[in-house]
C-alpha cells in the first residue's frame, strides 16, 4: 500500500510531537518541514527529514506531498490553510484557524470549494479519559445529560507578551473546554455567561487578560454546563470532567505520576496528575494523529472539523463580549 | 453541675433526629415537646419526655426550660423565635428564619432586645468532611482561595405541593450552599448569577420552580464560586466541595455506603453514596447541637448566628432576581 | 412487648460499650451491673442502673434478668459462662471463651445441657465493611474462593504486661482474623503454617511473643488465606480484607477519618484510617448487640456461636504450634 | 557519538517489543536479527533490518555487532549467552538464565572470565509503580521494612503445552516476584515456604503443575514478605505491591483502562486493570531497555545482573522443594 506523504509546518513544541508520531506510523512518509529557525531544522536534520525549508512558500514546491500539518504561530494558520487548499493538499492544523469569525468563514470557503479535507487539532478529543466518558454519554449510560461540569487549570501562567497576542484566556485556553463541552453531549451551546478575574497575576490583568474563570454554557435543550479556569494550579494540570444526567453521572480524573499511596503517621500522600499537556495527551497526539491519517487514506469524514473550530470559537467570542458587558450573551449575537 | 432544660418544637423528622441527639446528652434534660400530630406525641410519650403539648402557646407555658428547638414549618418559625426571645428562652432554629428580609431583619431585631442567643440549622458546617476543608483552607493549606466549587444533588423531587410552599430551589435547597460557600472561606458574597431549567420534571416547572440549576457567585475579593443543583440523582444523595486556591485544592467527597470494590470481568464496582440527609449528616446533627448546647453552657458566641441566616438569604434572594431577570445581580440591590 | 433484662459483668473499654449501646436499645432493660473497680461502679451509677455489685456471684442473685454479657478478663469467662448457664440465664461473652481447647469444650457442654443460648463476641462480623464482602461472596459475585487476603495492624503495641496474659499474638490479636477467614468464605480450615517475628518491640520478645506474623491457613479444599499482623502500624489501625475467587475479586478498604484530598505542589494527601477499634468498630458493636437481642427475642440461632469461638481456638492454638514446630499443623493435630 | 550495534535472537511477542523499542532509540542501530519462523523474519524485513538469519550461529558471525538481545526459548538461553561471551558480545537476555542453578552457575563464570555486560530481563523493575515503592522504601519513608505483600495474577492461564516446559507456577512466573521481593527492599530471603493449589484448571494439576499459591519469605533479618499467585484473574491483570516498615506503608495499585467512574442507581462502576503485561509494561520495557543501552555507553553496573538471576532461581527452586515436602526450605538447601 503505498505512504502518505506529509510535510510539517512549524517545528515548534508541537510540531514536534507531531512529527514524531508521523515518524512511528506505518504507510506515512514525512517528505519535507518548514521551520523559521535554524534549531528546528536541525532537529529536522537528525530526523533524516528529505527536505527541509525556511518558509512556507518554499515547502508548498519543494516536493510533492498529500498533507501538510499546520503547526506555525495562529496568525499564519489561515493564510496557510488557504495556500493549501488552493494547492490541493489536505491539512491538519492546530486550533484555532483565527481569531476572527469571517476570518474563519472565509477559510473554510476556501476549503470547501478546493474540496480538500481539514482537521483541527482538539486533542483532548482523543484522550482516553475525555474519550470514555463522552461514549458513556453517547451510549446513553446517564441518560439524559443535565450538567457538564468542566475544570481545566493549567500548571502555570505562560509569559506575559505570550498572552498578549494569544487573543485571551477565553480564546487561547478555554476554547479547548468550550470544544470539548460541544463533543462530551453532542448538542449545540446557545447561551454564554463569563465571569473572570485576576487572582494569579496583576501582570495579566494590565496585559488586558484574566487568569481565572468560571464560564457557565446552556446548550439548545435547556443543559448547563459549567467549565472553571484557572492559568496556575500549583499541584499541576487539572483536567477533569463530569457529566451529570438523568440516569447518572460519569467522571474522569486527571492521569497521576504513579498510583501510590504512602501511609505515615501524617497521613496519606500520593503523586501529582502528570504536570502538562505534553505529559497528559502524550498518548491523546498519537491518537488524533493516527485518527487524521487513517481518516485520509479511507476518506471518512475528519473526527474533527471546521465547523467545530468555529463553533468554538464563537463560544469564545460570546465569553468575551459577556465578560466585557457583565451579562449573558447568546451565540446568535455574535454570528456567523 | 446543672442540667440545660430543652424543649423542641415539632417533632417531624428532623426534630425527631434533635430530640434523640438531647436525649443522650449528659447535662440535658428534654422537659417538653410540642406537636399538633398525635403520632408524634405518641412518640415522644414512649421517650417519657414529661410534657407533651399540642401548641407553642403551651409550650411556652407549661414548665420552664432554657431553651427551646424549633422545627416546626418554616411560616411558624420567625414567630415563633420571637415569642420565645420575649419569654428569656434560647433559640435553636431550623433554616430558614422566614423567606422575607424584612421579617428576618425584625426577629434578629427582637433576638438582639431580648439579649437572648440564636442558632440556625446549617448542619453542613457540622460535616467532618466539609469542616475539614473549612480547617484546611483556614490554616491556610490552599493559600488564597480563588474558586469554590459545591456540588449539592438531591436523590429525589419532594412532592411537588412540598415544592410550591418551598420558597423553591434557591432558598429551599441552594441555601445550603450559599452558607457553606460563606463558611467555607470566610468570605462575603458580592454578587449572584443564577441560570436554572426544569430538566427533572415538569410538574416542577408548572409549580413556578425549577428543579436544576448553576449558580456562580462571586466574593467581594473577586474569588469565584460556583454551585451546582440538582433535584434528581438517580445514584443518591451528591454532597461535594473543593476549594482551589493560589497554593492548592481542598476536596471532601461523598460518604458510602461501603468502601468496598468489585472486580469482575465486567468492570470494577463499588457501592453509592449515603443515600439522603439522614444517613450522611446523622454525625453532623450531634455535632451541631453538641456544638450548641456547648455554646450555651459556657456563653460562647453560637457557632452559626442570626446573621449567617440573613446573608444566606439575601445570596437566596438575589438568585432569583437573578434567574427572573437573566442577569448577575448584586447583593446590594436586595438590600438589608 | 416486654422488655429483656439484662446484667452487664465487667464496665472495662469494651463493658461499657455494650452497656452504652444496651442503653440505647427499645425493648432492653439493664438491671445489673458488676465489676471489682470502684470507677466502673461509679459510671454505672450515673447511668442509673438499678443494680450495682462488687462480683459475678452477687450479681446472679442481686435481680432476675435474661442475659447476661460479659466482659471480664479471659480467665473468668468459662466459669462465669457455666455459672450463668447453670441458672438458665442466656450468654453474651467476649472472645475469648477460654485458652484452653478442653475447657472451652467442657464449657460448651454445659451451655448446651443448661440449652441457654451463647453468642460470642466477634465483632467485625458486624463491621458494614467486612459484611458487605461476605455477602457479595455468599452471593457468589467472586465465584468459588481462591484466595483470602486479610490485613489487621493495630496502630500500637499493648503493654508488655499486658501480652504476658493474653496468650500471644495469635490468641488475642489473630484470633478475629481466623474467625474472619472462616466467615467470609463459610469455610473451615484444615491445615495452619504460621511465620512470626520481633521486629516492633524486643521487650515483647523476652516476653515470649511475636509483635509481627504471616499466617497461610489452607481450607479443607484447598482455598489459601493469608494473614498479615503487626502490634504497631504508625498510620494506625489498618483492617482490610480481599476475597480472590474463579470469577473476581471482592475488597474492602479501611474507614478514613475523612475523606479529604489536599493537593499541593508537595503531593496529593488525605486523612489516616479511624485510629482504633473503638472508633473503626462503633456501629459494629451496635449491631453485634442488636443481632444478639434479635436473636433472643425471636429464638433464631446466634450469628457467632460456641462452635465459632472453638474453631478459631483451634486454629490460633494451631499457629502456635507452627510457629513453634516451625512446621504446617493441621488443625486435626490439636484435637477437638 | 558513535551507535551501539546490536543484534536480536527471536522475535517472538517479547522479542518484538525490545526490536521496536531499540529501533526508536537514538545511538542505537540494529543491525541484525535471528528467528527460525519465517513470519518473524517478514517482520524484520518490514523493518529493514540488515542482516535476517535463521539461526543463531548465522547471526553470530553475519555483522559485527556490540550486544545482543536474547528472546529465544527458555532452554536455549544459558547455551546462547555463553556463546555471545565468548564472542566478546555484551548480552540482554530475557529471564531466566536456565532452570538448573548448576548451569546458571557455569553461564556465569564464562560471563565473568569473558568480562562482557550482562543484564537480565526483570521488566518489573522499571515500571513506574515498582520503582516508586522502591525509592520510598530506599528513602527510607516507611522505615525499617517489616512485611512486603505482592499480588501477581495473571489475566488467563498460558496452554498446557506452554506450561509443561515452563518450568512451572514458581519459574514461570514467580520468578518475577521473587525478584521484586528482593529489588523492593534490598534484602536477601533466606527462607520459603511455598503452599499451591489446583484451583484454575484440573489440566494444569495432571500437567505437574499449580495455578494458584501463597509464598511466604523471610529475609536474613527476620523481615517478611508474601506473595499471592493465580493464573486467572477474571478481571485482568493484577500486579500489586505493599510494603508496610516500622514508620509506615507504601503501595502501589494496578494501572487502569482509564480512571472513569460512573455512578447510577445500581452502583458506581470503573475500568479494568490494563489486560497484561504488554499493556501494563510497555513502559517498562522502554525504560529496560534505555538502562541497559545506557549502562553499555557509559560502562555503569547493570541495573540488573547475573546475580540477581541466580537469587531469583534459588528462591524459586526453595519454592518447589517446600511444596513438594510441604515444609519451610532454607535457600542454603539449594545450593550455589
Amino acid at each position: 500500500m503505498s505512504k502518505v506523504k506529509f510535510a510539517v509546518a512549524g517545528l515548534g513544541r508541537i510540531g514536534k510531537i507531531h512529527l514524531e508520531n508521523l515518524l512511528q506510523m506505518d504507510h506515512v512518509e514525512v517528505v519535507a518541514v518548514m521551520d523559521p529557525m535554524e534549531e528546528c531544522r536541525k532537529y529536522a536534520q537528525e530526523r533524516k527529514i528529505p527536505h527541509i525549508v525556511n518558509t512556507y512558500e518554499e515547502l508548498l514546491v519543494v516536493a510533492p506531498f498529500d498533507s501538510v500539518v499546520i503547526c506555525s504561530p495562529t496568525d499564519t494558520h489561515a493564510d496557510y490553510v488557504e495556500m493549501a487548499a488552493k494547492a490541493g493538499i489536505h491539512v491538519f492544523c492546530e486550533k484555532p484557524l483565527d481569531l476572527s469569525m469571517q476570518r474563519v468563514v472565509e477559510v473554510l470557503k476556501v476549503v470547501k470549494e478546493a474540496n480538500i479535507k481539514l482537521m483541527l487539532g482538539f486533542n483532548r478529543r482523543f484522550d482516553k479519559e475525555f474519550r470514555k466518558v463522552h461514549n458513556l454519554v453517547k451510549e446513553g449510560a446517564v441518560g439524559q445529560p443535565h450538567l457538564v461540569k468542566i475544570t481545566s487549570r493549567d500548571p502555570g501562567a505562560p509569559p506575559v507578551s505570550y498572552i498578549k497576542q494569544s487573543g485571551g484566556l477565553f480564546l487561547d485556553m478555554t476554547i479547548h473546554d468550550f470544544d470539548m463541552a460541544r463533543f462530551v453531549v453532542g448538542k449545540e451551546v446557545e447561551e454564554v455567561y463569563a465571569k473572570g478575574a485576576v487572582l494569579v497575576d496583576p501582570a495579566i490583568g494590565e496585559a488586558g487578560d484574566i487568569d481565572t474563570a468560571v464560564v457557565t454554557l446552556t446548550y439548545t435543550d435547556g443543559t448547563m454546563a459549567v467549565i472553571d479556569n484557572s492559568r496556575e494550579a500549583a499541584y499541576g494540570y487539572d483536567q477533569r470532567i463530569e457529566v451529570f444526567g438523568s440516569n447518572g453521572m460519569a467522571q474522569a480524573d486527571n492521569n497521576y505520576e504513579d498510583s501510590h499511596r504512602l501511609y505515615t503517621n501524617k497521613g496519606i500522600s500520593g503523586s501529582l496528575p502528570l504536570h502538562f499537556f505534553l505529559e497528559r495527551y502524550a498518548a491523546a497526539y498519537r491518537s488524533e494523529m493516527a485518527s487524521y491519517v487513517g481518516s485520509l487514506k479511507n476518506g471518512d469524514a475528519m473526527a474533527v472539523d471546521g465547523t467545530d473550530g468555529l463553533r468554538s470559537l464563537q463560544i469564545g467570542l460570546a465569553a468575551i463580549k459577556s465578560l466585557k458587558e457583565k451579562r449573558p450573551v447568546k451565540i446568535a449575537e455574535i454570528g456567523n
